[in-house]
């Protein structure tokens, strides 16, 4: 789709670190945001981000327009010009922080923990819950704000919802499952020690399995106006491990339908889901949302992170559970789709509404 | 246990390969076993096994008896001496020649998959359903041999069938949900290629959940005199996935239990587990049959696979499951446990019960 | 630059091999030549590209038109059309098919060891000794023959013969002892196993020490009309190591120039080295032949193995040696660089002068 | 060796790091030294070291004994027992709390780098230059101390040093050109962060170099009785690198003798080493110091740094170098014979000479 006008200037919260970076790494050339202001925690002495940011990404070298800029403290009144910041901040001090950029106007698109869960944020993915929205009017109203909060879901979360909502809406979903083989890119930098992970596999991600399991059902529950977000009636039990891959969560599923459907028709309905913002193809929006494989070993962490430029989530391996319906195979890129690339689609999805 | 005789003479087939190696290393000083004859697949021209093999195991050099003896074909008359041969030969040629041997009149130990699920051929660990043994009479009876065969299970079937024997006795299992991150050594040698494998996960091995559904049944079951194997009524539900680990297999599963139990209930049944080959401390049975470590993130497969020498399954982080009973993780050392040791334990069960 | 006629029909040798499919996947959308045929060794039933073979490239899948190419067996006479072969066949069988299609009348732009130090063979990089293309025709003279073979470096030459070249000629080159840390795909596909290189380093690749140490003299050396080519007056010593990294080969090099120059000279050297294709922009040549990074600890072989698609060679850490005059580190990407997009850019290199 | 005594208390600085815990795992059931205490720098509450620490090493559980003891601060009178201390302290606070003890009549075997190259303190491998232990003496007379610091090298340069020692008795050696490929244990704990060196090696280790190329001069240098250490004549150059293995350091050198030799030579040098600590058989030495392996392609990391239970250096590939005399490649463990090994030899060498 088309946007003639300026671009809008955004700004990156935690911009130093591994999703900081990718955030800029991705808005570098986008056709309607222009990053224009850069924040980090910690000190600040007026330089610049090319001197205070090592850059750990394997494909790219710094942007230069980004490289010039300064880094200031994670304060609005420190990046005056932005309507839009993109939050790739910790936990421990994301909350605060984004509740003072959205008191100040500004429109906060985060990848943190803090507010996914609050009644009135939505927790969003384009494809699967875009009528979420509309609660961002109710947030703005209850709180007082001229700027608002919208939240991403967890990396782990995001390709079990996109595989799941197709199949929720065509056959109802009670039951899901899910065993994860998660890259070490998800605990951000420095992360994960090199000597807890080569040649190891680590069967436990502090606060993991909590997200997944709350987080989806959030999402694939229905807001309603005047009551709140309603969960999906549908119960998720995760199993969330650490493997030594460096991008990519690939997701072992088995999941109950609420009415019998053959793997043909589950194929087809996730080869046949076109949301919409593949339909008014957001500019960050993949081809295919969803993409069946049809080999017999795949999704495979390395050879389909990168399906769609890390925003497509790769299935495969669909068959008969003997104790659910069926299972199947799902990955998703974890600090694209799962981060910083499906915020900025959040914000993309919110330009074309009119919210901004 | 102690045992004065004479050792007896055994025999390795499929020796150059790496379950080979590892029955060879695990057999160097056996108290009981002497390695007198190797055999492997493939031309013969008197070479010893030193020249004829590249030692691949990591932790030693190739033992010097077993560097001086020449390599055989894998035939009972290339092989008169010994009483026992443990097999580590390839599905593709292990069925046949494993019959001769029980013709001849060896007691074959065999890690391959051919006769596992015959009717008359116990699939046995001895900490699990020692008792199958007597399916040997019976086998020797029908096909008319002096010797007899018996199989170890799959390595990814061994450390579930391990952790669920003291819950079925105690509480009754129904249905088992089962999630492996299996290390590269169980493909064999060369196995997986490094480029297949380094910075992906793979999430399919031929045939691996078809026999982790199957042989986890047969080996909880019963064995009925004049009735043969009855499988345990269990549903077992498998997803197979390859890791970049060397070795140890990790697993998380969900099980449905028949009767409740409180996690620390089902810890103590865990902990309080000695079966017959721990009370008469068979030479290569490790002190625990299964060690269930209170960390929040045990096990994991580098730290714990060589608990007990190879020979422990360790188990870890049982919580609740919200879909079925319980949930939580064991690994079990997949060349050591899942084959040449699992198999070796099995050789002294029956040399303790006088099968020998 | 610009070429306006018609696609120049060419074919692929040993297509199915992990080469063979980066030949491929560069030719594809390439503007001067168009993949028409594809061959391979071994059984051929008529069966396609996409039937035959599994794509192992991890950023792409199969170009469509390679897929439903018939593989076709090595010979001249099942690729009628093809005016160029690139041949990405093992050594073992090179030597002979190249001779057949270089009689054939096809000009063969080789990866294979075979012919690379033939005394009427160039051993080709463009940016290092373009003019040796000059023995072609004495090469077509003496053999009769109406196509010609030229053949590219050793993938770990490569990188290091393009540092030296400028320096050689600036300041001249009398030593260079080189040690590798090579990838995994410098072995092909399958190659080595994983259990061989998973938490290991492999001191020695067969027989690439002595590929490194005469193929450097033949590149950096004269081609003398009627007298044939004459080694470079320097000595390299090599030392190859294997290390667990995908793509990219990363040495580390000690030399000896024959008169002093400041590292600010030699870097600076390096800096403004625009070799030929670079000036005349053909399509697979990088921008920067050579990349000097600043940084005090790059190249890495997974942040600059890209550099340039995979045409850079990057270079960083030059100091002073206590032993020869100066150490420095080199990268280049193996697959491309060193092997399938060294040959299309000597491909293109012999188009530009008229050669095909 | 027999050592009838009652066994002599010793304590650990830094215990709660890597080194730290090979020192007490290295430690446990030793014949000659029983720890008695353990001190770390940070805060201190009165609790244990298993409270106060996570096990991190792969082979082993946390000993019993060394579980129980309190961790008290680095200071003398915290630990009043202790004859010894093995300090495994990082450089940033070693020296001064190092001298501390010493100070206060305990002997420090030191790993940190602070007092290696001083004028009057050994640097010291017992198979190498046992005789520097006379420093000791002068190093109390100007100190006033009654205790004494005596040091281990830098993990990589260990194995450089033990290699040429037996060379440099035979030969002369005049220059050294050596490139290592180091593990990430090498940099402690948490150390190297995985998303650096996962699929990547790194050619730059801060101020490794450096060590390398005045620590083996030290060593191989001559302590002279009332003039203090003089430099071994040797010129050494060094490259090092990050590799993703887990331990050892693998290291390819280039060296020129002094006068010529055969590689038949060469190898029964080493073959036939036997210094004191092999002679004397002291409790840590390995039965071989150094052990020449004739496989092509060996020693390699995974497969040789458990030799002598990781107190033997691995030789190999000794063949002509075409610039300097030879190049061979040797293997040692980083933090075994690199670090908490070495120093432990170091007390039981200084306890043989009567020093304790």
């Amino acid at each position: 789709m088309e946007r003639q006008h300026k671009k809008i200037p955004v700004g990156v919260l935690g911009a130093t670190g591994m999703v900081g970076q990718r955030f800029i790494e991705l808005l570098q050339n986008h056709p309607w945001f222009e990053v224009v202001a850069l924040a980090a925690s910690g000190k600040h002495n007026g330089r610049s981000y090319a001197e205070s940011t090592v850059w750990r990404l394997s494909g790219s070298d710094m942007p230069a327009t980004a490289a010039a800029l300064p880094v200031v403290a994670c304060r609005p009144e420190e990046m005056p010009d932005v309507k839009i910041v993109f939050s790739a901040l910790p936990g421990e001090i994301a909350g605060e922080i984004e509740i003072a950029f959205a008191q100040a106007g500004v429109a906060v698109f985060s990848n943190a923990k803090n507010h996914r869960m609050a009644a009135d944020v939505p927790l969003l993915i384009p494809e699967v819950n875009a009528d979420h929205i509309a609660a961002v009017a109710q947030q703005q109203r209850q709180r007082g704000w001229s700027g608002f909060i919208i939240t991403n879901a967890n990396c782990s979360s995001t390709p079990l919802v996109m595989a799941l909502k197709p199949l929720q809406q065509a056959f109802g979903v009670s039951k899901v499952l899910v065993t994860t083989l998660q890259s070490i890119s998800g605990a951000g930098y420095p992360g994960l020690p090199s000597y807890d992970i080569i040649d190891n596999a680590i069967p436990y991600i502090s606060g993991e399995e909590e997200k997944v399991e709350s987080e989806t059902l959030k999402m694939l529950g229905d807001w309603r106006e005047g009551q709140g977000f309603a969960d999906a009636p549908l119960v998720v039990s995760a199993h969330c491990n650490r493997v030594a891959t460096r991008e990519g969560h690939l997701e072992c599923a088995s999941i109950e339908l609420e009415r019998d459907a053959s793997p043909e028709e589950i194929i087809a309905t996730w080869e046949n889901y076109v949301p919409e913002p593949q339909s008014v193809q957001l500019p960050s929006a993949p081809v295919h949302a969803l993409h069946y494989r049809h080999e017999h070993d795949r999704p495979q962490t390395l050879r389909d992170r990168d399906a769609g430029n890390g925003m497509t989530v790769t299935l495969g391996r669909l068959r008969r559970c003997p104790i659910l319906s069926y299972k199947f195979v799902m990955l998703g890129h974890n600090t694209i789709r799962g981060a910083a690339g499906g915020s900025i689609l959040n914000a993309e999805w919110c330009v074309h509404k009119g919210l901004l």
